[in-house]
């Protein structure tokens, strides 16, 4: 199998197989246990919130752990706007976000929240500007994406946040971090965000956990009630396997952030020189503020899904958008923001890449691209 | 380690263990990723589901997978009576409740539900005619717990059941079913309820996975919205190597339920007979309609906590009361309302059993016991 959707999920490292293993073995015990076996379950979650507050540079404010990045992106909506709902607050975001940030918005935007939904240039870009003339005085919280799922596209969110607090310092600001961490810059002081959402199986952690930060000023309510773990802010029996397993992918990805980097950006340029001079092809995303890992790729007179379909005969997995929203293949509202037409959106493949992936991986996938993007334009009307 | 805390947790299964590890290195796929990885690691999941549904003995109706009990819990109060709280539905629950059950109703209490708190007789037990004597016209949910996590009573869920429907049947009926899993048996035919609450680590499943129930009539809402997996009622990438986990536990343990329960019962019989005749003893639950994997046990003129700490230094692990408050300890709210006194609460230990447990187990406890309670009923006031 050739793997190329690691923007869907990725493989775990072997270490975090091995860490979660371990725990499971020997920290199986309840880390609210009084006992000397749930102490040190205890201590274990502490050692993984102290991992994950280095791992965003965070001096102070709050690390919970929860089940996925959708539950942190809806506690940073649920858990700040539910019970001010009454007072009608103003809510900025743009219009690519992840379906995890649009639907808790939507839903309170049904409740009576005001939303304004601010768009991208033709290269996938929310502009600073944009969201500081869209602040009004009701504005009490701003989400906007770090890196796009379906572009790359690294959003300026320490601007933002300036022009944000330039205008009134009240306003909290979110940033889903999930595709960003280790493909981007992660520093809460840096960045002058109050939350950020991640999750464990976008960065080779375990699935069903994830991380939400805030800062010291932010009052978040719980979503989810029962026990009072994690500070009364997140109830339920704490998954010790998984939060170790999530610490040990947070800092193998912090620790190889660069060279990471690096490599995957020879990836990307290594696929768009084999594909260069070529009519058949044209890379969305080839220049520009992008992560490295997702190469946005059109496919002229090629549908994805056919395409698609025909690379998996040969192994190899890539994905037509993104691989969210659950076996729902909907044209992508990210291209579409971005003023892609019908057609360019229908033809646009999301190429993603990730550690494992390999010179050779791009090598075989381009190969296997002409061929079957040849064949195919012949079946496909212009 | 003597690990006798089986109520607060359990040690995964080797073969759960197994399975998450090679669900993690084979199937990593996320399922809702539409090349044929993602299908492979759907079709997991989709077996898991047929796995569950048989578990709880389920020909329609849907079984989705949650991060917990917790959650689940949560999801039977919010996804059914948030959107009608204006009309002040009222709920019947009963006072020994896990906090995951007594906190979201408390929350819609606050926004305006009317709630009914049933006690127990003096054994633990919640009364029929107790449940039905406090419908109303406006009661819409009724939450009865399967087996209690500090007692082990297995509550007559299919007599309540029967009551509710003889007054009106669009009542909906939720039975909290963490603790029940492997030690009562399960059959949404026979116990004629619509919902159903479970999780994966007290029955030596993964932790951060459960599973929530819901018979064909419920029209549940989401409580974590996003990408729309399972049918759009509880939205995250599916963590396939837990879900799997989770399901390879309860095959396990539906399989081997008889054979456990008589284990765990043989077990509670020693652990009595051992400490018959001794006035420094008294087993509260006994004799009765009890799960066999609680002893609920009261040592005279020794506080639990101080016995606990006495045990520990011997590799013991036991609870005082139970786990699942996160290090606050608090009298049992359990022990209150079966109308124990202050310090009948303050004497009492829970002990656990489970899958793992042994007759040595048993001994070892019983002799390290009496000479602990021996030595530190001296220093204590009477």
């Amino acid at each position: 199998m050739i793997y190329l959707d690691n923007a869907a999920t990725t493989r775990p490292f072997d270490e975090v197989i091995h860490e979660t293993e371990a725990i499971n073995k020997e920290f199986f015990a309840n880390p609210s246990s009084m006992h000397t076996a749930g102490y040190l379950a205890e201590k274990k979650i502490n050692a993984a919130a102290k991992t994950a507050m280095e791992a965003v540079g965070a001096k102070d404010g709050t690390f919970l752990f929860t089940s996925g990045g959708t539950e942190s992106n809806n506690l940073a909506f649920f858990g700040t706007l539910q019970n001010a709902i009454k007072r009608r607050p103003h809510i900025i975001t743009t219009k690519i976000e992840h379906p995890s940030v649009l639907e808790p918005i939507r839903f309170l935007e049904g409740l009576g929240a005001e939303v304004t939904y601010i768009g991208t240039d033709e290269n996938g870009f929310v502009h600073p500007d944009e969201v500081a003339s869209a602040i009004r005085e009701n504005t009490k919280l701003v989400s906007v994406m770090y890196v796009n799922n379906e572009t790359g596209a690294v959003q300026p969110i320490s601007e933002i946040a300036k022009k944000i607090k330039q205008a009134n310092s009240d306003i909290l600001f979110h940033a889903d971090c999930v595709q960003a961490m280790g493909n981007a810059d992660i520093d809460v002081g840096r960045l002058g965000v109050d939350m950020l959402s991640f999750s464990g199986h976008k960065i080779n952690g375990p699935k069903g956990v994830g991380g939400f930060y805030c800062s010291k000023r932010v009052r978040v309510k719980p979503m989810i009630l029962g026990g009072h773990q994690q500070m009364d802010l997140r109830s339920g029996t704490l998954n010790t396997p998984g939060i170790c397993g999530f610490a040990k992918a947070l800092e193998l990805t912090v620790q190889n952030r660069k060279e990471k980097h690096a490599h995957l950006a020879r990836l990307k340029h290594r696929l768009i020189a084999q594909l260069a001079g070529d009519a058949a092809f044209f890379v969305n995303n080839a220049e520009g503020n992008y992560a490295p890992h997702i190469i946005s790729l059109r496919v002229n007179n090629v549908r994805a899904e056919v395409l698609l379909h025909a690379l998996e005969a040969h192994g190899i997995c890539i994905s037509a958008g993104s691989a969210c929203s659950s076996n729902r293949p909907a044209p992508s509202h990210v291209l579409a923001a971005m003023g892609y037409d019908k057609k360019r959106i229908e033809e646009t493949i999301r190429v993603s890449t990730g550690a494992f992936s390999t010179e050779q991986d791009i090598d075989t996938f381009c190969t296997v691209l002409k061929e079957e993007a040849a064949a195919l334009s012949k079946f496909t009307r212009n």
